[in-house]
């Protein structure tokens, strides 16, 4: 498994310390780092005058959403068709009196009537270079805050370290770090490096090492205040704590969990809406409101010559829509189930794609009893399956706060809750919370669990594309049949994201344009 | 300098893989991680009836403020005398208007008003583990909001490596690991290992450090998501950006800096104030603002049978205080020069230790242009002077923000900023800044600047014990006097802290409390 290390390899790895310097400021003055390329918000052409599009939009989630407000801005006849009760898809902020809408299970949220005791049960963070979504939230006036996903106080907890005890997460990364960073001080034999690696590179390599894990004078990790003191009393001199032995820390698989804030997608800064995730679909919604029809089903998606004809069903009643263009996000395994007329060489690609089951847990709690640990805001992990807590950094030192009891990712797991009831599934978060925080269930005032493969209109979330499936349909998907465009994450690059909703948006209506203009240009040429 | 890795210490410092366990969860049953010491509010026993103790508090700063607070709440007669024309010591926010009081440079703030708009001059954060400071935040009311230090899209700039151009904190931290965990891998080799060290505690050990720095399944590091991504439009596959050479990287002290936020101080979750870092201030100003006097400068403490006698002029005219108690928070340095009747082997340790010269700069900048770049609050790092930009995480997506331009610790650096005037400090501030924000002087519209050393009153931060002075003076000068206590931050162990400030204050307030509750039973005793 391990290739050994040869010396050309490693010259190879270590490049020229002393060599390249004069290519590279020549490099660097050519632009060697290239500019991130965003997708960028269409510039779609107005219609004026007599000529109107007529555009029915599936679903008022966020591409639903992002599409009309951009395509009723240049002057488009806009619908939007929603079958829920409520715009937003997955972007569901939960609070007092809300219905869960969960095929089989519909709870209601029993949260306290407080604007800081919400849940955001779909998306609930925002990374800073998700430009898109940052750009409407402006445009908008959505206030947002940081979100935390890291926090060293926060615990984590495995059932196979330390007898299933918890300990800080500044604890387990500092001492797990500053064992690899001794190991390596001491594997490191200068002998093995030759020119043109020298004496100097290698000590400044050694020093490297060190200040990673904080090492001693004679490359030892004795142990770290990054791991905390085990005295704050600042009226006397800090107390070192002993360093965690590693053979404990190895134990745990935890070290696939802690690179996970390290991620392009997750790592600070995040932000979130003040209030709530929603606050984003109320922005919209605010602009593009009144087009959008909530309580209406989709039965019959048709390409006709002209375009696209919709039938849904409000209480009840048919009406049939006719549209120059459709975008449909409907969820496309659910749209499978729909009467239409695609032909299998599109249709078939809808049920290719496999649905996450993602699965959470929001509790309210009577007490912020995690602000008393020091734990404010951020992250514990656990083994068991409800694999995050999540502490609020807002409403910081208020009585009660609304935490996350359980996340789950994988299939298996989401299943395993979903087949709960909502009040096994609490009872279940309980159980494995108090392992983190003994008395955890004496705090618990009422709680909601949202398994998105069982939620009404959606039955999944986060298109898992392998690379297979995406080699064969996301191309077919992604482009136009005829009028009728799939939008939605599912048909992005970023599945579970607003962000990818969003672009997926502008994939879409920046095609239509494309569309118009040319039609105009052939009216004028005709 | 480095001392190899023999056979034998190897083992020992991997320990025993599968040896210790049942020893280990012994251990865990008699309590292996130890609770945290931190220090406890002291339990002052009030005062009833006609016993009155009178106690002078030196200085209006966070210990003074916190001593007063609690030896009011159990009938204390409690007057602050404070020379400056405001309460807060060092923490101190700037608005439009304020003064700056720096000794012969006096400078107004001329930032727009607008509740947004402040710097925070002194103190700017708070880890979750200052439990005092934040139980007094509760306490007083003072909401909170997260602070972030880590800001992964934030530059770091150094003229020592590709050509001064900045790059991305998380291109510099993550390519940076990936070679330092391609090393690692490539240098370990399995037949250094023997019992009780297994091939599949190996394994472990290989697949920790691959995971550390996202190495392929050659164990070679060939880019990663997490330096970011070339392109983030989700319509198409993203692209890895090709890692930065290490040639490049090495070439920079960046290595000191990038552990920064690991520290138990500086990591996530950190917290301010919401509006400012002197909300703590006008929390325990609403509470025992009716005795502290401004503008009054102590002029003689000098101990006497009884207590302490204090002289202070106020607008031209000395009045005399005599006190039971004397919590005495001015500088210690300032101290040295006021008339007093201390003996010397007290006295001679005013002197004894050093005080920091931090500087800061704060920039207000008609537009956010940061936010346009994805750097949304924390920090960019520079090896030039101004050390520092941060970037605000409140008032996201306003027009304007108040922005840190400099921040600087050692004393030679902070001397130089303080020999130019206000004005030249702004623009060496801005010559600095544009290597990392091109363009960044067109958007800075007004700044102060604030040596500490130089500050009215003050004349330094920090105090700078070094172990020698600390063995010869700290106990003697936190030690009481007679009826005469010194108290600050600069009388902690965590000097520049407010929870150094405070845990002063308690150490003090609880033996005062202890002397006072002596006497009482020696009175009945009598």
């Amino acid at each position: 498994m391990n290739q050994g290390l040869s010396r050309r390899g490693f010259l190879h790895m270590v490049g020229a310390f002393g060599g390249t310097a004069a290519v590279y400021q020549a490099a660097l003055g050519m632009g060697l780092m290239p500019a991130v390329t965003h997708a960028a918000r269409p510039d779609i052409a107005p219609l004026t005058g007599k000529r109107r599009k007529k555009v029915v939009i599936l679903g008022a989630g966020i591409a639903g959403l992002t599409a009309a407000y951009e395509l009723r801005n240049k002057g488009y006849d806009v619908q939007v068709i929603e079958a829920s009760h409520r715009a937003g898809g997955r972007n569901l902020t939960l609070r007092g009196g809300d219905l869960v809408d969960e095929c089989g299970y519909p709870q209601t949220c029993n949260f306290d009537r407080d604007p800081d005791l919400y849940f955001n049960a779909g998306p609930a963070r925002i990374p800073g270079h998700h430009s898109a979504l940052l750009g409407y939230c402006k445009e908008l006036g959505v206030a947002l805050a940081p979100f935390v996903n890291d926090n060293r106080s926060a615990l984590v907890q495995d059932d196979a370290m330390f007898g299933g005890r918890p300990i800080r997460n500044r604890e387990y990364i500092t001492d797990t770090r500053g064992f690899i960073a001794e190991l390596l001080a001491k594997s490191l034999q200068p002998e093995q490096l030759s020119a043109p690696f020298t004496g100097a590179d290698y000590k400044q390599l050694l020093e490297y090492v060190r200040q990673f894990g904080e090492l001693d004078g004679r490359f030892t990790y004795t142990g770290s205040g990054r791991a905390g003191f085990a005295r704050h009393d600042y009226t006397g001199p800090e107390r070192l704590k002993q360093p965690l032995p590693i053979s404990e820390l190895m134990r745990s698989r935890f070290m696939y969990v802690m690179s996970f804030g390290e991620s392009d997608d997750q790592s600070a800064m995040m932000m979130e809406p003040v209030g709530g995730m929603d606050r984003v679909v109320a922005g919209f919604m605010a602009k593009v409101g009144d087009c959008v029809r909530t309580h209406s089903q989709v039965e019959t998606v048709r390409l006709t010559g002209a375009g696209v004809d919709i039938v849904f069903r409000h209480k009840g009643q048919r009406t049939l829509l006719q549209a120059d263009y459709c975008l449909n996000s409907i969820p496309m395994q659910l749209l499978a189930g729909i009467d239409h007329n695609f032909p299998p060489e599109y249709a078939d690609g809808f049920t290719a794609v496999q649905r996450g089951k993602l699965f959470k847990i929001g509790l309210q709690m009577k007490e912020r009893f995690w602000e008393r640990d020091g734990i404010y805001g951020g992250i514990s992990w656990t083994m068991q399956d409800i694999a995050q807590l999540w502490y609020p950094a807002h409403g910081i030192h208020r009585q009660k706060g609304v935490m996350l009891g359980a996340y789950t990712f994988d299939d298996e797991t989401g299943e395993k809750f979903a087949r709960l009831t909502p009040a096994q599934r609490i009872e279940r978060a309980i159980q494995q919370g108090e392992k983190l925080h003994p008395g955890y269930r004496t705090y618990v005032e009422s709680g909601v669990s949202i398994p998105w493969h069982r939620m009404n209109h959606m039955l999944g979330c986060s298109a898992r594309w392998d690379e297979s499936v995406r080699e064969q349909w996301f191309k077919r998907l992604q482009a136009p049949l005829g009028a009728h465009y799939l939008i939605g994450d599912q048909l992005s690059y970023h599945s579970g994201w607003q962000e990818g909703a969003i672009h997926s948006a502008f994939h879409a209506i920046a095609d239509i344009d494309r569309r118009v203009r040319e039609q105009a240009t052939q009216v004028v040429a005709a």
